[in-house]
């Protein structure tokens, strides 16, 4: 069986995320269809129907994402109709849907919209509840199927679930697949394939069961995936705990989380669970830590707030740290990054001061202090400690990586306290 | 000239986000050899092998990344020779270079680097200098060129500008292509469809040159995409100059922007300009307002820093927000929003305190004051301002829309100051 994604708006092609691939993958993946291959072509009807006749002769099941929209450049619609050879017929019940959706937020509805009610002929319509495009599933001779979703990633996030993936699961999957995506934080991408590499190899089999791996590093943590396919679902869940398991004897609590799970999400939760508030003093990181913080809902039952202090003046004047520390060492320094943590967990009433300082760039290095060097703080009532880090990379990736830092003390400090 | 990209990584269909497409789609375009043709394929020697044929016959530049690292799923280069039915020879400078990258970071090199140092013969080397996996340009029959790189975005970047642009602008390049895309807030894609309608086809000619458009909605604003091809470029400069006059014409100054610009560096240019500095208090989106402003290198001349208040007792300790109004208000309110930006704004003593406070969710929300309900106060010596927003999708893009609709408040208000 295999699945093919096209994903069209000349957009993709000249540099603009394309985040329904990720989506799609992931999904397809997750119910033993994943794609074989994925590509992204331009609005242009020839190209288009190319592609889709391209697609008719090695794909079984053929997913399409864009250009169903009303304006000038949505071509999906029409260029399917030639590849098929099939006509578009006019619905006048999609017709009132759309008009409903545009009265129902008081807007008279552009006459351009009218287009969004033609569908192929034979077409079944997916119901589209956040948008006025709706989908279509077209069964062809030999079982292949042509799934055509619209382009807004609310959308096709809202009709795979409700009913994309459940119609594939229905009709074609055989096998059951089932993945699993370890986090780690604090080691490199070669240093994590070392300790891993007696357990991997491209492509190994287990009782019966297919094990794929793969491994990719991030700004500032490594993804290490399993795959595990058969045709017997306990096996599969068997071997894919097995294998979970040789990962964890060998990278232990490097393992920040699984899947969906984030490292703010995971230090959020043992923030929970030990009944501690955090607060946060962040300077080069401008208050990305606290974003990444809030970023989980429910934040607010652990997390008090923060202030960003970016020029020494704010440090001294609203964090209270000590000018002399400032004169002597710097506010990139240890005990700037001590003084910042502590304040801010005075000021806040919290369990936790979290504190950020560093030099982002690309200007305000020098050789004693170059950009990249960042100090990191975490202060509570029975201790305090702080770190030295030179990261690489532009202003942004060093926001990141110092984040990403900021969060694993604190989860490597919270750990320990179970 | 047909060119083509072949992005390598199981990762890349079962999920990961590619963000090598967008930046070579958009690098390509800009030297009037845009892409055909994007596709993902998994880390399997004959899935690769067979694509890499098929791209031979379609395409006449084809482009590759990923699958030259160490680890034991690179096999792009494996998988290339077996296409083009060339040998991989052993290259003992590269191999020399990798061992003097390891050397300078007193680290021991891993015995799977030497995979690295294999090359397909008769390649020309393209220098990789941030990581261990050079790079291939291979050149066929027929000016078929194959050009290889290596997976990390980084490395993609430097070999991108320093080797291969270069490059393909000398052998390929033949027409100028000249674009640019306008950035517009606080108008729909239906709005601004509407308005823009009467320049737009969707291809164009005027004087020779092929002019191409399109229309792509974000977050919280809406980018509009003009493509100007053709042989002389002074007649393609002139167009694009027409063009964007007409777009302006026609939307005025809900454009903020244009290609690179963001709102946060638009805004924060006409803050250094006006010389005006910013002090910013945030509930609802938690340190991202901050976070954006601060992803502008230079900020901190005019960025004091912001207090996030995640909780009414810290709004009213901190930004010293009245106890009774928020008794009587809500922390949700226009009257709790002008306070804590007032009260920002004397904290830093900044020219503009910038206030957000709302209700992100998925909890928190009632009849009265549900989610998405957010107010945004702006206030300077002169006077003071705030609106009220409701806004949809979840957490994320609450947090996302508010503060684009926070900088563009900000934004609309300096423009005006001109």
């Amino acid at each position: 069986m295999k699945t093919e994604l096209i994903c069209i708006g000349t957009e993709l092609l000249l540099g603009h995320q394309n985040t329904n691939s990720t989506y799609i993958g992931d999904k397809l993946s997750g119910i033993g269809l994943p794609l074989n291959l994925q590509s992204s072509v331009a609005d242009n009807r020839d190209a288009l129907c190319a592609i889709f006749q391209d697609a008719l002769k090695r794909s079984d099941i053929i997913i399409t994402t864009g250009g169903l929209g009303p304006t000038f450049d949505d071509l999906t619609r029409d260029a399917m109709a030639d590849a098929l050879d099939k006509k578009l017929v006019f619905n006048k019940q999609i017709m009132h849907k759309i008009a409903a959706f545009f009265a129902s937020r008081d807007i008279d509805m552009p006459s351009e919209n009218e287009r969004q009610a033609s569908i192929i002929e034979g077409a079944q319509i997916i119901e589209n509840t956040i948008g006025t495009a709706c989908g279509m599933i077209i069964k062809m001779p030999e079982k292949k199927t042509i799934i055509m979703l619209p382009g807004p990633p609310v959308e096709v996030h809202a009709m795979m679930k409700d009913t994309v993936l459940p119609f594939l699961k229905e009709k074609f999957s055989r096998t059951m697949a089932h993945g699993c995506t370890l986090h780690v934080s604090g080691l490199s991408e070669s240093e994590v394939n070392e300790r891993i590499q007696h357990i991997v190899e491209v492509e190994k089999k287990l009782e019966g069961a297919q094990i794929r791996f793969g491994i990719l590093a991030h700004t500032a943590n490594v993804d290490v995936k399993i795959l595990i396919e058969g045709k017997n679902g306990l096996i599969v869940d068997e071997v894919l705990k097995k294998t979970k398991q040789e990962f964890y004897d060998a990278l232990g609590d490097n393992i920040y989380g699984e899947n969906e799970q984030t490292l703010e999400n995971v230090t959020g939760y043992l923030l929970g669970k030990n009944r501690c508030t955090l607060a946060i003093a962040e300077s080069c990181t401008g208050g990305l830590l606290s974003h990444r913080i809030t970023d989980v809902s429910g934040s607010s039952l652990y997390f008090k707030g923060s202030v960003v202090a970016y020029s020494n003046r704010i440090k001294e004047s609203i964090l209270h740290v000590d000018e002399k520390v400032i004169a002597e060492h710097g506010s990139v320094s240890r005990e700037c990054a001590l003084q910042m943590a502590a304040a801010v967990k005075n000021l806040y009433k919290a369990t936790f001061g979290l504190s950020i300082t560093g030099i982002a760039g690309p200007g305000g290095g020098t050789s004693e202090k170059p950009v990249g060097l960042v100090y990191i703080a975490l202060v509570c009532d029975k201790g305090d400690m702080v770190e030295e880090y030179k990261l690489g990379g532009h202003r942004l990736k060093i926001k990141e990586k110092a984040t990403m830092h900021a969060l694993d003390m604190l989860r490597r400090k919270l750990s320990r306290r179970d």
